[in-house]
């Protein structure tokens, strides 16, 4: 099975000139589903992990069934203001601009193996921020995962002191 | 166990006079957020779905672990202009003005048989609209679960044609 082919191309999504992936096919598909989670799953090579941290909302998918599967606490990073207790932040760079993303300040003790997961990586602004918030809550970074990456955008650059893997690489 | 106990109330959010339940706690731990996925399955007494259908974004949570065990698709509802592909829409009143949500048209075939999942079913707005996408499509409503349902909003009253279950009544 080619994972690929649940990987649908929207031209011109969110704005002209992106060639955006869809992944729901993949999702409404049990077994291309499964066989995407088995991937990521066979990349920690059975290393233990204590938490989760999934990018609201994509990372949500994947982020939830491994760590249903790792028997992991699951860590919801979200955009500001929608967590509703106490929260740290990280900022990271737009096109134009900065935004930011928060998690709960105790959803992560010092010593934690981290698993952190969004569906894409692209320029790694995401994921640097993923990784700066679990690195101040004290959390060890065991791999960055990923469903895609988009390699030409050199995303991983800015993540390379963490092991990294992604299922799907364009 | 109680799952109750990995419910935390926060006092006056998103706004003031809110007591909002906050179901962090229960995804950070693997046993209690096991425990509440059982009781969800349970209550379908092994009954066959074809599709899970959850709504952005705390939706997403158990119902991608709701498809992954019931073997089935999960179709993500999402605010407007979020999803990539050609969408059909329902809207829901807020207190003040409208919201609407979407789902992808080929998320459904006529005669697939459609578990609804939210995390809370409230004043029941987003569980109509739910239901409403899934009608469009000619789907067929098995049930609709939520993890919570806060029963003096009486919402179950905007989408009482269908079973109904709640892991949690307050």
């Amino acid at each position: 099975m080619q994972i690929k082919n649940y990987i649908r191309d929207i031209q011109d999504f969110p704005k002209e000139g992106i060639l955006f992936k869809d992944i729901t096919p993949l999702l409404n598909d049990p077994i291309a589903r499964e066989e995407s989670l088995k991937i990521l799953l066979d990349s920690l090579k059975g290393q233990k992990i204590d938490k989760v941290v999934g990018a609201e909302s994509r990372g949500f998918f994947f982020g939830m069934l491994l760590a249903d599967k790792l028997n992991a606490g699951f860590v919801p990073v979200r955009k500001p203001k929608k967590l509703p207790f106490k929260t740290i932040s990280a900022s990271y760079d737009l096109e134009y601009g900065t935004d930011s993303l928060e998690m709960h300040i105790d959803a992560i003790k010092k010593g934690d193996r981290v698993l952190i997961h969004d569906d894409v990586l692209a320029t790694g602004g995401t994921a640097k921020a993923l990784c700066d918030l679990v690195n101040e809550l004290g959390g060890e970074i065991v791999q960055c995962n990923f469903l895609m990456e988009l390699s030409f955008l050199n995303g991983r650059e800015k993540i390379n002191e963490n092991p990294i893997f992604a299922a799907i690489t364009y």
